[in-house]
């Protein structure tokens, strides 16, 4: 939650003189999104975000995502499409740093998202799965099944139990369980992967934008939903389920994307793995970030309350 | 540079309501001036900017700055004066701050002033310092001259060799030589006293506002013209004096506030007196921030060479 780069005002003004996009009135620096510095822009014509990618973006990924928004947003779903500079270019250069100039859109994320509003979310995610149907470009999950026992090993076992006792076992006991379980045979897309309440733009209770989209990679589709379903259904903390949110979600969702039965079946196994992936995630940046960083460090146990949770009800997920 | 304290967007829409600026469409946490935590928000009706007040700004001192800059605007110059709600309160409580909603001024922060826009900065200046003449709240300087020594001392010598081999002495002898001459009999007022070009918005060459008055306070006016001119007329790290920008700036003062005999003969001593005390604030930061601190350091010696180019050159000021 950041600006990085510092970017002059000059240089922006330079900068929106590649686009038919008016000139400078106004330049923010703004804290959002994954390790990216991002300025919200003022023209003549309108509201633009400029983001230059730092280094958890790699620049040649930048081509898939350009080509998603486009896609997604060509066949009517809102998301913030890259701008088009006079010659046709979307990926520039800034700074030293690869660049975007992007569509601004209104709304809000919400921290405490009601029923209408997970509905609401539910279906803008089946939505963008639909429009997906025929897309056909490809990009690697970094964070997928495969390299979860790998992540763990990272952390390391004494690590883990500092953070929680009995900790590693615990993960341990669900790689094997996953490993038995993973149902990688469901079909697969190109995926948001990260749908947290951050990354869903609403004007009350209607989704205005998708948002941040550099997590998004091919995997088994349900699991989108899953991870979805992890990230909204759920106190900050774990530790309350709110099931009326649970389920205006997967009926949103249900109302643009139909779910086969096998899918259906396996979103108690994809939940504990959306759950275990963000608690290795956690864990990991827990360990890695010095506790008097500035940085704030987000609690991983908020994920194992939720794995803990979806062990022990499968049955949220019948209808 | 960070925003501080998260408020939901919740917590704004439910802040928002208690005045009649409409309903939000759009919150972005900005990285701007001093340490505060700032919202760039929009709603149906305009744009506002949302500060919540973070340990740098003592609360008793929110009603002179509202005052100062209710009157200022006024008086027409170009501030972002405070928003007061249904009930007429311009000073707020939100998660356990003080916050104030704010006026947005369209304009950036150019990073390498031109003649031209010096001399619009000059201006409003001067056109500020003539409008404060009949504005009757005072504030204390926490950083006048007269506590400069002090602040040297909580530096300590060793620590200030350590910047630059010989500072603490070449800070030593400066002191002395402000002790003698500082022209604390000069007319007072009400003074920005950190106008730097960030703390400044144009469009083109046009001042769009004046921003920032966190600073503000009650010491010799002319010490207000020294502060800026130290801040708008050298490169970035102190070694290029650029001369045209400095007759620029001070030409457009003096069309806007006429200096009077004792004023303009003082100058090279307030100038000298600005480097110092910034000198001094950034050499206390730099020995108090560590080094790999995530906040950027900025270097001390930008203000020695300032310092020293002062006093090697006091016909800088001669018209």
């Amino acid at each position: 939650m950041a600006v990085y780069t510092k970017v002059s005002a000059e240089e922006i003004d330079r900068f929106l003189s590649r686009f038919e996009v008016g000139t400078l009135v106004s330049a923010k620096g703004i804290a959002e999104g994954v390790e990216n510095s991002n300025y919200l822009l003022e023209t003549t014509q309108g509201r633009y975000i400029l983001t230059l990618y730092e280094k958890r973006v790699d620049p040649r990924d930048l081509p898939f995502f350009v080509a998603l928004l486009d896609h997604l947003s060509a066949h009517g779903c809102r998301v913030p499409p890259m701008i088009a500079d006079r010659q046709g270019e979307k990926i520039q250069q800034l700074c030293g740093r690869s660049a975007c100039l992007i569509t601004f859109l209104p709304g809000v994320s919400v921290s405490h998202p009601t029923e209408a509003q997970a509905r609401s979310a539910g279906q803008a995610l089946g939505a963008m799965h639909q429009a997906l149907r025929d897309f056909n470009r490809e990009r690697r999950n970094l964070l997928d099944h495969d390299g979860w026992r790998t992540l763990a090993e990272q952390c390391g076992p004494e690590q883990l139990d500092n953070i929680a006792p009995g900790l590693a076992k615990a993960i341990a006991r669900e790689l094997d369980h996953l490993d038995e379980h993973w149902p990688s045979y469901l079909p697969r897309s190109v995926i948001h992967a990260d749908l947290f309440p951050d990354n869903v733009l609403m004007l009350g209770d209607q989704v205005t934008g998708l948002i941040d989209f550099y997590f998004s990679c091919t995997d088994v589709r349900a699991y989108d939903l899953a991870v979805t379903h992890t990230a909204w259904c759920f106190s900050d903390d774990g530790t309350d389920f709110r099931d009326p949110v649970s389920t205006a979600l997967i009926d949103g969702y249900e109302t643009a994307f139909a779910l086969d039965h096998a899918e259906r079946e396996a979103l108690p196994t994809l939940a504990r793995g959306a759950a275990l992936r963000f608690l290795l995630t956690r864990a990991y940046d827990w360990i890695n970030t010095p506790a008097d960083a500035m940085v704030t460090r987000k609690d991983p146990q908020a994920f194992l309350h939720r794995l803990q949770y979806y062990q022990s009800h499968p049955e949220v997920f019948s209808s």
